[in-house]
């Protein structure tokens, strides 16, 4: 908290706002049970101690927080205005930073409360504030990466052929949950002409012989998250399938050799293009390489064209580069990686090899 | 949609802006993998047919959303301004509603590309548009309180003492799950002062004998919400135990008596408040005696003092009353009810006795 109030006051801001989401969590420990219409938000600024407006019936959930020991909490009542309390904690013509999930109606809400103050997305001038990781938190990214991968080695024993996508991608789900995953996102079991949908939701197709079967799962554990995608194919693949399987393979490679420290998020990105664009799949890329992962699974460094944002020790990020032949299959690998001083560390070590299942 | 449009031009408004979220999925059934900081937004006016912006990425999944029969999908392109293709959709001097769970990131970077368009909250401007619900929706909300009724029922034959909150919590859930709830967001068993505070989560603290638990559990079924309320007893209940739950039941049922149409919704929350103080508990209510449920746990109507908001028939919400003595011990009753021409139905309707756990 105390970082992030000097990094904000050093770009002139006079403060940062926090409602219920990642950067409330990551900053505090503090996880409301339900994300409401009632006004939950913490001021961060240089000048005083953190403090969190609640609503007086959640003043003892906050109050347990982790981190609720640095942080005065003040709390509001039913039929008060939330947000003139609110307003009371700021100034009248500070710049705010706010964090990029606040409802739309708390923004409105405080603009309309202090209609001279003015408010900056929390990404925007702060963008990578969550994105350098300390030791402590690659442990535990490295942890979910570790149980994802054991996930995965058992999902290759079992059967693929005459079962549905959405049956596979629940048994994903357990076997992530078995290995300690508290939350899982999302398991993306695409087969055939579904594995070229990067964004496919399991349905009742059923897994045929001659299959690829593009699987990706993300979720949390510990806190942490994980994404992670490998490609499975039911049946001997075709030269074909094993030549796009292979580009992808090098194009994640070629990505990854890329990372360390200097280098910016779009070198990243390309890398991993040139390989795709070499062999001929120029237009069947992924929109970009790889995106943070830390207390979500999906947050800046973004690795785009475009990003010129230099990598740094400490950040992770997921690498996924893919190729989608629409309406015929699709290839994704997708690790979480680390930027060391030496370049980068994989998070997920599961081998990338072409699987086949049966 | 048609029908939202229409609402918002008669109240003078360009249009109506919603992202991912509950509007999104009431209104045209798209519920995209993942919220994330990619621009997804549906433009609603009355002028021309709904307009949904989404990324590139995302374009199959939206098309194949339920409503998507009816809307305009456009998308846009990573590295292209996702601001300035929503702004095309816009009126430079537009005054729009937005959905309240908008990300302020969205809402600012809109703000920017738009910078003499105005925008207020949806909830503020046309706050009971969800409110009233249809026959099917009605018949949805009715099958998740009769499955969480199931529930409940199957959890009054468990052990309680001597197993920890938590063990218990997890039951529950277990229960609901089978019994239909594709999501089960809160099962707050709350033993002995734990039942004191309503946003308790459960942890592991003992149920011991002589203990009063609280138990309130909310999910989702078939994309409509339930939100039940009990209170058990291990062992045999004192005089006062009885007494306090006597009256928590006595205002739940004043509560309900008090529900019909044209009766505002601050009038139902009095009719449960004058039994508490009553009976000697004005400051141990509940900040309000209920809330909406719908395509969420938790929306318009809110049934609190200060709100005037008259009651219709198909409103479905809350009736939550509760005495909460803090390091003592806390009772509600809480049942999903409908208005309807003639009076409150109870979509809830496991029995309210004091049942006595071991």
């Amino acid at each position: 908290m105390e970082r992030t109030a000097y990094e904000a006051a050093a770009l002139g801001l006079a403060g940062v706002l926090v409602t219920p989401g990642p950067d409330l969590v990551w900053l505090c420990g503090y996880r409301p049970t339900a994300t409401t219409e009632r006004l939950t938000l913490l001021v961060l600024t240089a000048t005083s101690q953190p403090r969190l407006l609640v609503p007086a019936i959640d003043r003892p959930t906050a109050e347990a927080a982790p981190g609720a020991g640095a942080v005065r909490v003040f709390d509001w009542w039913e039929g008060q205005d939330a947000y003139a309390a609110a307003a009371g904690l700021l100034r009248p013509h500070g710049r705010y930073a706010v964090a990029d999930g606040t409802w739309a109606l708390h923004l409105l809400c405080l603009q309309k409360s202090l209609p001279l103050a003015t408010y900056q997305p929390l990404s925007v001038v702060l963008p990578m504030r969550r994105a350098v990781k300390d030791e402590h938190e690659v442990a535990r990214l490295t942890a979910a990466a570790a149980a994802a991968d054991a996930a995965y080695e058992e999902v290759l024993a079992l059967r693929f052929g005459g079962r549905s996508e959405r049956e596979l991608a629940a048994d994903l789900a357990g076997l992530l949950r078995g290995h300690g995953h508290s939350r899982v996102d999302f398991t993306v079991v695409g087969a055939g002409p579904h594995g070229a949908d990067p964004h496919h939701r399991p349905g009742d197709r059923v897994i045929g012989d001659g299959d690829m079967v593009v699987l990706e799962f993300g979720g949390l554990r510990d806190g942490y998250g994980f994404d992670t995608a490998r490609t499975v194919h039911v049946g001997a693949p075709t030269d074909e399938e094993r030549r796009v399987h292979e580009t992808v393979r090098a194009a994640q490679r070629a990505a990854f050799g890329a990372v360390r420290p200097g280098v910016s998020c779009q070198e990243v990105d390309r890398a991993a293009r040139a390989v795709l664009e070499e062999a001929g799949h120029a237009g069947h890329g992924a929109a970009r390489t790889g995106h943070g992962v830390g207390v979500t699974t999906h947050e800046p460094p973004y690795l785009a064209e475009g990003e010129e944002q230099p990598l740094e020790p400490g950040m992770c990020f997921s690498l996924d580069p893919g190729i989608h032949l629409p309406d015929r299959f699709g290839v994704r690998i997708e690790d979480v990686v680390t930027c060391t001083e030496d370049g980068g560390r994989r998070l997920n070590t599961a081998p990338h090899d072409l699987v086949i299942v049966h």
